[in-house]
C-alpha cells in the first residue's frame, strides 16, 4: 500500500477500496500510517467525500480496531438513542430506562458536553456517587440484568476513532459529514446493537444549522448503521430552542425526574415519547406505533419507569434517594428570578446564546479540560410563541454567586427575544429511514 | 496563532494573511508548526488555492527561511531562466554563456532530472570534473568574474521549501499550481535576480499536459516574481516532441556545444534565441526584440559565448577540452541505428515515451535516488511533421549494452509513429508578461 498514491486517489475525488480504508485504518493505529499523511488524507475527505462502501469500510475498520460489547448468545434486542447534541436535551435519561422496561435494552454509551451543547455524562455525573466509569464487563452484566447501562467511552472501543479525533481536532478537519457520521457510527455499532434512533438536532442551536445538512447527516449515520447491520432510523427535531425548561447538568437531572413521574414538559415529553417508539419499533418490541406509545405511557405511569432508574443509580453507585427527592441534587447558593420587561411574544430563546450562558456560569465546557458546578443553570418555562405580559416569569437563573447570576441576567436579556410574533421549527420535522423520508410537521 | 483556526479558514476558502503565512512558514521551520498540520493546510491549498497576496507571502517566507545569493552593491542586473522541465531541453547550457556575453549575469540554480524529464545538473554533471556543488560564495564571486555560474541548490537556500516539499511529495500534495509556483519562485528569488524568464513547456510531455492550466501558472509565477520585485516574463513553448535532436545527458551537452557553435538543430536554436531575447530585454540589455537577438547572434558567431562555456568549465572543474572536442564526455559502448519501416509523415515522438525509455537504458531517474548513466539515450533527427521513405535514419540509439539498444528500439517503435500527417503544436505558443499574454503560434 503507498499512502501517497491513496491520499492523491482520494484527492483526486476517487473512491478507495474497502481493503484501502482497512489497511489505513489498521496501519495509522500500528503506528506504520504517521499523522502527517492522516490528516492530508482528512483535509481530501473534506473536500471530496466519502462514497457508502468507503463509509462502511471506514466505520468497520475503526470499530474493529478495538472491542465491541459482548452479548453473544443472549436474545434481548438492544437499541440505543444517539443525540447529535443541544440544550436542554435530556431524553436519554428518560428514553433507556423507559425502553428497558418494555423488554429492549439499552446499551448506552454517552459523551460529555462541549462548546453550547450538554453531555449525558455530565448530567448523569451531576447525581452523588453515580459512576459513568464502568468497564466493558460490568456495563453487559448490567444490561443483561437491568436492561439497561449508562457509561462513558472506554479506551478499549475504537482507538482509531479517539487517535484520528485528536488528529481532526487540530487539523481543521473536524467538520466533515463523513468523518462525523463514521466517527459516531463507529462506536454505537461497537455496543453491540440491533437497533439504533438518531436524534439529528435543527435549527440555530444544532451543530449542524443548515436543515439540508441535517438530512445529509441522518442519511449518511443510517447508511453506515444498514451497513453494519444495525437497523438505524433517525428523527429530526428542533434545536432553535431548548429543549425542554431545565438547562444545566443536576437541574436537567431533574427534570428527568420529574418526566419519569410523568410530569415533564411537554415538548421534552413528545420528543422522548417519539424517539423511544421508534427504539421499540426497530426492536421489533411493538407492532406499531400506537401499541409502542401505550406501552412506553405505561411505564411511567406504573413508576416502572422511574423504578428501573432507581436501580440503575444503585447499580452504578449513585444516590437512589435522588429518584424520589431531587433536592439531594447539587444546587446553586444564589437562585434568581427572569421576568418579561414588556408585553409581547417570546419571539426566539436562541440555545447556542442559553449553552454560551451556562459556560459563563462555571456549567459548561469551553475546552475539553474544563472542569463545571453541576448545579448551575437555568429553568426556562417560557417558549418561543407563548404570549407574555411585562412581569412574567420567563426563567430562573441558578449561579454561583450574586455577580455570576447578574451576568447571566444580561445574557437572558440579549437571548430572548420578546417581540410580534415567533416562528419555532415544528418539533419534530422528519422521519428518516433507509427507505427514504417523511415529513412530520 | 491558533494553527487549526488558519487550517479551516484555507478550507472554507478563506485567505490567510501575509503575517499568518509568515507565522506558519516560520513555525514550521522551527519544529512549532508540525507536520500533521502542514500537510492538512498543503491539502487545503490544492483544494482552495491560494489568492496572490498569499502567494507573494508564503513564497517570500520561504526565501526568507534561508539566505539569498548576496549581490549587494553589484550594478550588473541579473537574470536566470527558468524550465518546468522537458525531454531533450538543453537550453540552459546554450543561454548562460551567449547571455553573459551581453553583460547580463546568470546566477543559475538548477536541478536534477525525475520520471521522464531530464536535468541541468546531470547534464553538466556529464562533463568531467564538473563541479555543481559551489558554495554560495563561490557561485557570487564567479558571477561577478565570469558573469554565469551554473549549481545546485545549497541547504542554505530555502529549508522552508525543501521541508516543505518533502512533506508534499509523501501527502498527495505536489500537484498544485500555487504551492509548485510558490517552491519554484522562492528558489529563484533567492538567486538575487532583477529578471527572470521562464520557459513554460505545454503539451503532451510537458508536467502540466492541459495548456489552459500552463498559461495559469505561468501567471502565478508572474505574479510572484513581480510582487518579489523580480521582473519576470514567460514564454509557453512546445513540449509534445523532444527539444532539439539529443536526449540524454552527455548527448546533450555535445548539442549544446554545436550550438555554441552555430550549428544547433534549428527548434533548439529558436527556443534559445526566444529565451535568451526575452533575458536581455527584461535586464534592459537591449533597445528592442530584434537588437537582443543581433547580439545573441553576434556571442554565436564570434565564438565568444563557447569561450565563456569553457571558461565557465575551467572555473567549475570540468574537462575544458570538451568545449573542442565534445568526444571526451562519456560515450555509450553500444550504438544503434533507428530506421523508418515504412514510408509516410512523422505523426508524433511522445516525450514521455523517450524520457522513459532513457530512464530504461539508465540514463534517468525513476527516484530521486537512482544513479544514471551519463552516456546513454538517443539522437532523433527526426521531427512531427517530417515525411519519410521506408530505410530512412530516424534515430540513434546510444546503450550500455545490444541488450539494452533492442529494448530501446522495442520502445521507439512504440513512440515514434509513422502516419499521414501530424499536427505538432507551435514552438512557442504564447508570451505572457504581468500584464496579459499575447498568442505567438
Amino acid at each position: 500500500m503507498l499512502v501517497p498514491r491513496l491520499i492523491e486517489r482520494k484527492r483526486d475525488g476517487l473512491a478507495l477500496t474497502a481493503h484501502e480504508w482497512r489497511a489505513l485504518v489498521n496501519g495509522y493505529v500500528a503506528g506504520q500510517v504517521p499523522d502527517y499523511q492522516m490528516s492530508a488524507l482528512a483535509m481530501a475527505v473534506v473536500w471530496r467525500g466519502l462514497e457508502p462502501g468507503e463509509l462502511a469500510a471506514l466505520t468497520d475498520a475503526m470499530r474493529r480496531s478495538g472491542v465491541s460489547l459482548d452479548f453473544a448468545g443472549w436474545a434481548t434486542p438492544r437499541v440505543d438513542k444517539h443525540s447529535i447534541g443541544g440544550v436542554g436535551d435530556k431524553t436519554s435519561l428518560l428514553i433507556a430506562p423507559m425502553v428497558a422496561c418494555c423488554g429492549v435494552a439499552v446499551p448506552m454509551i454517552s459523551g460529555r458536553g462541549l462548546g453550547h451543547t450538554g453531555g449525558t455524562l455530565d448530567k448523569l455525573e451531576s447525581i452523588p456517587g453515580f459512576r459513568t466509569r464502568l468497564s466493558l464487563d460490568e456495563a453487559v452484566s448490567q444490561v443483561k440484568r437491568l436492561g439497561l447501562a449508562m457509561l462513558g467511552q472506554t479506551p478499549e472501543i475504537c482507538p482509531a476513532d479517539r487517535k484520528l479525533y485528536a488528529l481532526r481536532d487540530v487539523t481543521g478537519t473536524v467538520e466533515s459529514i463523513p468523518l462525523i457520521s463514521a466517527s459516531i457510527m463507529s462506536k454505537k455499532l461497537a455496543e453491540g446493537l440491533s437497533g439504533l434512533v438518531l436524534d439529528i438536532k435543527t435549527g440555530s442551536g444544532a451543530f449542524i444549522t443548515d436543515p439540508a445538512q441535517s438530512l445529509v447527516l441522518a442519511r449518511t449515520m443510517i447508511g453506515i448503521g444498514e451497513a453494519g447491520g444495525c437497523r438505524t432510523v433517525a428523527l429530526l427535531t428542533a434545536m432553535d430552542r431548548p429543549l425542554g425548561h431545565a438547562c444545566g447538568n443536576a437541574l436537567e437531572v431533574a427534570e428527568s425526574i420529574e418526566g419519569l413521574r410523568g410530569c415533564g414538559p411537554p415538548d421534552l415529553m413528545e420528543v422522548t415519547y417519539a424517539l423511544a417508539v421508534e427504539m421499540l419499533l426497530v426492536a421489533g418490541a411493538a407492532p406499531d406505533r400506537a401499541a409502542a406509545r401505550a406501552r412506553l405511557e405505561a411505564t411511567v405511569r406504573s413508576g416502572d419507569a422511574l423504578d428501573r432508574f432507581t436501580r440503575m443509580l444503585e447499580a452504578q453507585g449513585g444516590d437512589p434517594a435522588v429518584a424520589t427527592d431531587p433536592a439531594r441534587l447539587p444546587r446553586a447558593p444564589v437562585t434568581m428570578e427572569y421576568r418579561a420587561v414588556q408585553d409581547g411574544v417570546v419571539a426566539e430563546i436562541p440555545p447556542r446564546k442559553i449553552g454560551h450562558a451556562i459556560i459563563a456560569l462555571g456549567g459548561g465546557r469551553a475546552r475539553t479540560d474544563d472542569a463545571i458546578d453541576p448545579a448551575v443553570g437555568f429553568v426556562i418555562p417560557a417558549k418561543p410563541g407563548d404570549r407574555v405580559r411585562r412581569g412574567d416569569l420567563l426563567a430562573v437563573i441558578h449561579a454561583r454567586t450574586e455577580a455570576d447570576a447578574e451576568q447571566a441576567r444580561t445574557a437572558l436579556d440579549e437571548a430572548i427575544v420578546i417581540g410580534d410574533r415567533a416562528a419555532p421549527l415544528p418539533l419534530i420535522s422528519h422521519r428518516v429511514t433507509a427507505v427514504g423520508s417523511e415529513p412530520l410537521g
